[in-house]
């Protein structure tokens, strides 16, 4: 007869007891499926949006071409945002968040992509409003309110896109 | 007598073998301390700085505010992808890659953070030297050839600075 055996300790089962839980330790707020990731990607939309509504109703953003492309890269990003708003609902509805290497990689790969856009496109923005403002003083012929508020908006929405990026990158290499 | 200890097999000693290697499956080239990282810290500090003797030589670059941060950020790219050059230039001399978890934080930050700078001011330059260029058909009046070149400099030097990011970031989460 083995000692330690006659009278077992009740050992707690820990499958079922963790099987509720569904969440592994990595998973923090900002990663794709939480509601974390779903108000970053919110935010991205909101001020992505406003951006392009400003500068698309300015009558003479299409005579500078930076303009027009802060137009065409917020509306990506806008776009963006919103399908991954979508994913992400879909997630929390359905209680599960984004395991698969494939689907991470993607987001991060398009999160990398239109935040390099709309940042490439603010920063254009701002250089040419504040030549307008500053160096050429020629604010009084210009929308220069209209452009440094698109500008700002996308510098805001480019904000939003970084957390998500970097979660995602960081998601995507600590597996 | 104990059976299997008569004739021990001569089993290979796994310290002083696997000692002179230092290399473990994570490290790749391009990570602090490789070759690889060297030559992307000298990519960078090669673009940066004629990009910086190219703009700081044209004689009306302080006219405009992008220009004179683009001198400024491109100036910062310098000193700091020189400075990391250095370090990994010693890392390699004495063989070892940097382990330690605050030192790959810090390049990863700093990395961020210059080629933040560095990308925003090649986008500002790049969409006022369009505006002079195609918009406004100024160029004539201006040193249009000169803006482009330290602008497409500051955007090479961009390029080599965000693998040296992305893979600084990818070591430290992966740790």
């Amino acid at each position: 007869m083995v000692g330690p055996a006659v009278h077992p300790v009740e050992a707690p089962p820990p499958t079922t007891e963790a099987a509720p839980l569904r969440i592994r330790m990595k998973d923090f707020q900002g990663m794709a499926g939480t509601t974390g990731a779903l108000a970053l990607r919110l935010c991205q939309f909101v001020f992505a949006a406003v951006s392009l509504c400003v500068m698309a109703t300015t009558s003479d953003f299409p005579s500078v071409t930076a303009f027009r492309y802060l137009v065409a890269a917020v509306g990506l990003q806008c776009i963006w945002s919103l399908s991954l708003a979508l994913a992400d609902t879909y997630a929390i509805l359905v209680r599960r968040s984004f395991r698969n290497t494939g689907a991470v990689s993607l987001f991060a790969i398009g999160d990398g992509i239109t935040s390099t856009l709309t940042f490439a496109a603010a920063c254009a923005s701002a250089g040419i409003t504040v030549l307008i403002g500053n160096d050429l003083d020629k604010c009084n012929l210009n929308h220069c309110t209209r452009f440094m508020s698109a500008t700002a908006m996308a510098f805001l929405s480019w904000f939003a896109v970084s957390p998500s990026f970097l979660l995602n990158f960081w998601s995507l290499a600590s597996r």
